[in-house]
This record gives structure tokens, C-alpha cells and sequence, in this order.
């Protein structure tokens, strides 16, 4: 029997698109969505741009509007908090939006709540006596976060501010509170600024950051914000054992998110790493007919098996095979590969795949190997030419390609030269094999060999290299093929 | 035995890089390169940037200098030229600079002797008083060509020009001459310029062209050029079945290139298609120890098996297979996809895989279908948002991946887009595939779907509208699974 009655939890990416996929594979299925704030499908990813003002009003960053999604015959209850889910019954308890106790009856229930800021262990936020927005001390998750913010802005006129972490986040607020003309002073507890990528790129960052007037503190763990009487607020951390401070009139805390599992779990759900809620690859919980998706789930990764890698890409592809699967459907999520993008100031920095030491956690028995390189976006003589540093990282046994980091300038194309990278990892291309690729050129787009294929063919060389060097006499040929060309590389 | 003497013929992409794969190799072999010109590893593709001013000087289209060159160990005979193969004693005979001839020795061969421009049945272009570069009348491929040009255009200072042909260097022309405040008129005997994309796609950079000042001629077969007493040049054209003409200061005849294989025909090397040098994956020819590679060859092409389609990229990749396998290596071509791109102004066309009726042309028992859509490069919500004009060609009865064109602005990461379709057309993915491919995502440089995947998604959702508006009463999930989702591309 088809399933009639399908109810999502969750207004974000996950939960919308898999409502969207339903309504969209069978018009005559009843698809309600349980959205727990008034902003259904809105864009957590444009949030920085709002704050910035280059997206000039806050309406803009939804997805579709309201109207939008009542044309596909979706039902969304806004401000209606699912609160649990009768497993037995396939019922799901609700808040409305006048805080009366109501039940959605489901055929299929798809759980997409997302996840939460995580509140870190620092002095002055937690507690009864915690900091809060009013304070001018903010977290950044969700659009009432958003509000806050800029509430705060607004009435506080901030000339000074704290973002404590230096994560996509952070950064992008970074770049958005230095365009409204606040100084900035970006504090991150680790070696170096953007921990997704290795320190060598994150250090291309650290650099832009401040030659756009940012201060960076990084190997600087916050201990405490506190609270003047004039409402001062002043942040105190320990870099290399001293005790230092900055006083600002606004802070921002962003340093990660956690599953927001709560509602599954007490239905029942199993949780796994990080606590996410355990799915099959259909997303599917352990739970009859309760499907989960996006940033509350574990996330299977192509290469690393089981992780948790909250992504909006991630949670919509998710999103759209629970939708199909809730409807009867049966088609899987094809993995992740962690593909990550962001631009800071007039950088951009770029990922897929693994880093080094996340593939010797794989533990498939891969040496992986990193290379660097910094091939030309395009050919040297046209105008605008700009170097890309590129690692690559790449099994020593095999040649197989595990993952690639880039940084440049934001002409570089380089969102779109991590997608042939992330193309090539799915398809499980070796390093060299990426030579093949028949790529496109024009002397003010490209290389004859592109960028990313000259920085595989470094790779390949830097192995021949060490091969030789590490083999004695030898004067094989099919040694010597290993090495890859860049200097053919025009 | 490892070969010890290699001798490449052709100072040009495929001539160069099989000499630097060889020496690379192997350094203790002997590599010469015999090149006609003084010009050996010129950017051809550049020309019209030094043309247009934006290269400072034709020096800078070297990928290398002859320093950088000898520094590899090869030797490079420039101005000379190959005059025939004695195949069965291994040499090659040549006239040296000085135009003396003289003999090399080889043990394998590779001929890169490239491609020369076609000369079109125009009255004026041909017999004993063909208009030359002297009268302002040029075609345009080699560096000597482009000193002509240059020539003429300081010593003419022309006001006006007209462009014969609406390929890629004619569109790269007609920017050039217009960046260099020259009026050009753009000639096409095809319907649509840029004919190696669909015409609707076509028709936009059509409006480019116009759009910056460049009269564009469709469907206007060139019939005469004549020069007047005066200086000034009339070209005579047909359209619609009327004569018309357009006289002005300078013509550029730019209508293809035709293989060059006389040396290699002479020493009975098969030729195929469009008169290319037969050669197989590991671009060996019928005669022994005698490689070819480059625009003189015919192309092995994934999607269509044989065919002749002359690309720097493609040159590049066989010289370095044709070097590796000169020196007894033993690796293949794999073969082309046809990916090109063009910067017209503003503008940027690119295409790889096929279209519709190059599909039915593999005689592969594909149907193709060609679907059309404009998704944004990145979230609207952020300012530069701009369509990119997508065409995806797939096969109904699979539904694989078979081509895609794409037209957009130059700040559209179009060139890199068009590799995302490469790779996965590399790995002969179905268009629904796609949409499981891990692409990054930021706001200000994409979606939380690629504009590749909007653009796949559009595609099998048209697959589904035809296939339930073709069927009777079907309610089948399997069907409306066929339906991609677009509406999800948020």
C-alpha cells in the first residue's frame, strides 16, 4: 500500500526537500511539514550575507516563500513543535502554534530536526547567569540566532567585536561584521584558522583575514567573556601559556553544531557517532517507518564509511531519497565525500575527500601521501593569471586519489575545480588517471593541462621521486612512468 | 632496446610534449625536435590575445623559451624542415636553417606536423593574383601568420574589418579587433555563429557580439573578395539570395584547418577520416617505429570512436602517450570528449560529449534528447547571480549522459562546470547520476545543487513528462521515479 500520510519534522533543508520529493512523485499524497520556527526553508547558508547587508532583506534568504511551497500541495504548520513520536501508534505529538497538544497520524515520518549550536565550555555562558544576546554575546545557528544579531548590531552600533572560532562560520562572519565596519578579532583554539583544511592552506586564510584588517589569534583557547557595568564585554583566553584579553562591544560564538536528536531518541531512535541518529543508506531509522535526513543524522561517507559531516548539500541529497523512500520508494543516498566550499574576503578555499590523517583513520590499509603545488588558474599571459595552491593527497600503493584542498583568488574557478576533483573520488580515479580527463581550455580560463590536472601530475611526480630515491640501480622503465609531467604542463 | 635517438617533427603542442614525456623519462636519451618555424611551443590559442593588445608581447605566448627548452636536454632545430621519411633506414631528411640538406638518424619517430588553415573556394583567395597578407587579406594559424596580421594592422591602421568564419578564433578575432577599436563585420555561412554549439545557444553569443559593437552575418556565404585601386577591400556574400558586401579595411579568412600530412602520407602512412593520419591508442601509425600525434591524426573519441576533431588539450595528451611510447612504453589515448570553450567578451560558451545529431551520427543505438534550462550560477540572494543557459543531450532508452552545452557569463565558472560534465561523462554516468554527486556549495558561488545538477535535474524531469504524457493510465511509482526534482534545487 502506498503510504498517504507523510509527515516531516524539521523546516531546513532536509525536511523540505524530502516533502518536496513526496509531493513531487505523487501529487496525491498528504505531506505535512512540522516546522518549529516561522521560517520554513529559509537558507542557513546565506545568513552571513544578511548580516553583511549585501542580501538586503531577510525574506530574500528563503529558498521559496511560503506561497512557494503551498503551490506544491505541501501542509507546513509553522511555530509547531513536535515534542514526540508514537512509534507504535504512528502518531506524532505537536505543539500548534497556539501551544495546544495536537497528533499528526502518519504513514511514514521523516525526522530532519538539524542540529544546534554546541555552547562550549567557557565562563560567562553558561549558568543562570549566562550571557545572552541581550548582552551582545550571540550563538549564530537559526534565523531567530539571526535576528538577535541583528537586533544587536542595531541597537548596540558595535564598533569592536569577538567571533570566537575560525570555521566556516566564523570566517564568513568575519568578512560579514568587517563589511559593516567592525573591527574584528577572530580567536581560534587551534594551530591555525579554517581546521578543515591543512594548516599550510588554512595559513592562505590566516593572511587574508588580517590583510582585510582582522586580528587573529589562533593557538588561543577563550576561558571566559564577561560583562562590565558600562556593558563592555571582554573576552579572556590563554595563548602559549599567557593570559590575554580583548574587550569588544559584541561577541560571536561559533564553534560547531551537534545532532539535534532528541525527539527521535526518545521515540527510540539508535544514535551513533557523535550522537547522531543511525540510518541505513535509505534513511531509514531503526524505528518502523521513521525515516531521518540531514544535519541530525550519521552520514555515510564514500570513502570514510560512517561519520557525522553535517553539509546542506548532504542534507538535501538526503532529504530527497527519504521523500522518495517515505513514499515507498527504494533508492539510496550515494555518500558523501565531504565537498566543502567557502569564500573569505577575496579567498576562496575548497575541499573534498580526505586529508591525510583522516585517511589513515579510515583505516583501509591507505598510505596517503600529500602533495603541493601552485599551477596558474590560466595561462600566465593573459591578464589576471593567479596561482592556486592545490594539495592533493593520494594512497602511495595504489595511485588512488583520496581527496584535494584549494585555495585562491575567487576568480580561480575554484568551487567548480573541487567538483572535478569530487567527480573523479567518486568514480575512484587514481591521481594519475586524472590526466586523462578531457577538460576544457582557453588561455583566460585555463591550461592545456588544467590546474587540477597539473597539480595530480606533481603528485605522481613527487612519488616517482621518492621511489627513486628510495630504490637502488634501478632503471625500469615502468619505474620511471610513474613519475606524472607537469613540465609538459603548458 | 630502449630506443636511443627519438626525433619529433613539430614545434607545437603534440611535437613539444612528446619530446619533454621522452627526456623526462628517460634523460639519457637523444630527443630533437624539427621545427619549420622560429617558434617552437607557442600558444597558438593565444594569438588573438596578443592581437588584441592584452599580450604585451609575443614573446610572453611561449609556454617555454628556447632556454627552458634546452634546459630539458632536447634539441630543437628551429627553421627547418622535414622534407621525407626514409622508413625502412630509420632517418629523416631534412633542410637545416640554412636550407642545406642533411639527415637524422632515429629510432623511433614521431610526427607532429599539426594542422594548416583551409583556404575556402572565395574568388580572390586563390590562383596566381590571390589577395595576400600585403593586400590586408590573412589567414590566421601560425606565428608567421600572426606577424602578418600584426603588420598589416600597424601599417593600415584599419578602421573597419570583416571576419570570414564564426568558429572559435573567428568569435576570438572579432574581440580582438574590436578591443583594438576596429569595426568588425562577422561573416557565417552557417545559420548560427559558434556552430559547434545548438543554435539557441548560439543565438547568445550572436547578441554578445552585437551587443559590443560587432555586425554579425548569418547564413552569408562569402562568394568574393576583391581590393580596389584605392586599397580598400569589398567582400561580395550571398544571403537570402541576395548579393551583398561589405567593404572595409582588413579581412581575416578564419573557416577551419585541414590535417598536414604530407610527410607522413609521402612515407605511406595511412590516412582516415578528413584525410588524418590513421593512428591507434597508443598513437602509433602503419609504419614501423613512426608516431603521430596532434591535429594531424584522427581522434579517437570515447563517445563516437573514430573521428577528426583538432584540440590543443587533445594534443597534448597524444604527444605525451606518443613520447612515453617512443621510448618503448606502452600507454594509450584515452580518447577525446570533445570539451571546448570559448570566451566571446562577456560571454563564455563551452561544450563537451555530443549533440543531438552527432548522437545518432555513432550509429549506437542511442536516442537522443536534448533538454534546456537556466539555473543560476549561485543563490540569488546574493548579488551577481546570473543564468547560465544549460543544454544536456542524453539518451532516452538509458538515460546516459551524452553531452552538454553550456552558455553563460564569464563569471559563471563555466569552463569548470563544463569539466564536471567531462569527468562524468568520462565515467559514462546517466544524467540522473549526477545529482548524486558530491558538489560544494556556498552562496556566493553556487547552490545547494549545482547548476549541473539543476540543469541533469530538468533534463530527467522532461524524460518523465514525455514518458506519462506518452503512457495510458500508468500509476506506477517506477515511473514517476523516472522524474528528477529541480523544484528540491534550492
Amino acid at each position: 500500500m502506498t503510504p498517504r500520510h507523510i509527515v516531516a519534522v524539521g523546516g531546513s533543508d532536509a525536511g523540505i526537500s524530502a516533502a518536496l520529493r513526496a509531493r513531487e512523485l505523487d501529487p496525491t499524497t498528504d505531506v505535512t511539514v512540522v516546522v518549529a520556527d516561522a521560517y520554513p526553508n529559509f537558507s542557513i547558508c546565506g545568513i552571513p550575507y544578511y548580516v553583511s547587508g549585501e542580501v538586503t532583506h531577510w525574506t530574500n534568504l528563503a529558498h521559496r516563500t511560503a506561497a512557494d511551497l503551498a503551490a506544491t500541495g505541501m501542509r507546513v504548520l509553522t511555530d509547531t513543535r513536535a515534542t514526540g513520536i508514537n512509534v507504535k501508534e504512528h502518531t506524532l505529538d505537536i505543539l500548534d502554534s497556539i501551544g495546544a497538544p495536537q497528533q499528526l497520524v502518519y504513514d511514514s515520518l521523516i525526522v530532519g530536526t538539524g542540529a544546534i549550536s554546541t555552547r562550549p565550555p567557557i565562563s560567562g555562558l553558561s549558568g543562570a547567569d549566562a550571557l545572552r544576546p541581550d548582552d551582545g554575546v550571540h550563538l549564530l545557528h537559526s534565523m531567530g540566532d539571526t535576528f538577535a544579531v541583528m537586533d544587536s548590531l542595531q541597537q548596540r552600533n558595535p564598533a569592536t567585536a569577538a567571533i570566537v572560532g575560525a570555521g566556516y562560520i566564523g570566517l564568513e562572519m568575519a568578512e560579514a561584521l568587517t563589511t559593516r565596519g567592525i573591527r574584528v578579532t577572530q580567536i581560534e583554539a587551534l594551530p591555525e584558522v579554517l581546521p578543515t583544511v591543512d594548516p599550510e592552506l588554512g595559513a592562505l586564510v590566516h593572511t587574508e583575514l588580517e590583510h582585510n584588517g582582522v586580528e587573529v589569534l589562533t593557538d588561543t583557547a577563550v576561558t571566559a567573556i564577561t560583562r562590565a557595568d558600562t556593558g563592555a564585554l571582554t573576552v579572556t583566553a590563554s595563548q602559549d601559556g599567557q593570559t590575554i584579553s580583548r574587550t569588544v562591544d559584541f561577541v560571536l560564538v561559533v564553534v560547531g553544531v551537534r545532532p539535534d536528536t532528541e525527539l527521535a531518541a526518545d521515540a527510540g531512535a539508535e544514535l551513533g557517532v557523535k550522537g547522531a541518529i543511525v540510518v541505513d543508506e535509505a534513511m531509514r531509522t531503526n524505528l518502523p517507518d521513521v525515516f531521518a535526513a540531514g544535519d541530525c543524522v550519521h552520514t555515510h561517507h564514500r570513502l570514510l564509511g560512517i561519520t557525522w559531516l553535517p553539509l546542506g548539500t548532504t542534507a538535501h541529497k538526503q532529504g530527497r531519497v527519504a521523500g522518495e523512500n517515505a513514499l515507498g520508494g527504494c533508492t539510496h543516498f550515494a555518500g558523501s565525500l565531504g565537498t566543502q566550499v567557502v569564500k573569505v574576503f577575496d579567498l576562496v578555499a575548497a575541499r573534498t575527500g580526505l586529508r591525510e590523517h583522516e585517511a589513515l583513520s579510515a583505516n583501509n590499509g591507505w598510505t596517503p601521501v600529500t602533495s603541493q603545488s601552485t599551477p596558474d588558474d590560466h595561462k600566465a599571459y593573459y591578464p589576471g593569471a593567479t596561482p592556486i595552491n592545490i594539495r592533493i593527497t593520494g594512497d602511495q600503493q595504489s595511485g588512488r586519489l583520496l581527496g584535494a584542498q584549494l585555495v585562491g583568488h575567487r576568480s580561480a574557478e575554484i568551487a567548480k575545480r573541487v567538483d572535478t576533483y569530487a567527480t573523479a573520488l567518486f568514480h575512484e580515479m587514481s591521481v594519475d588517471g586524472l590526466s586523462a580527463l578531457d577538460l576544457s581550455y582557453t588561455p583566460p580560463l585555463g591550461s592545456p593541462w588544467d590546474a587540477t590536472q597539473m597539480a595530480a601530475q606533481a603528485w605522481v611526480r613527487g612519488q616517482h621521486q621518492s621511489a627513486t630515491s628510495a630504490a637502488t640501480e634501478t632503471d625500469d622503465l615502468s619505474m620511471r612512468l610513474l613519475s606524472g609531467d607537469a613540465t609538459t604542463s603548458t
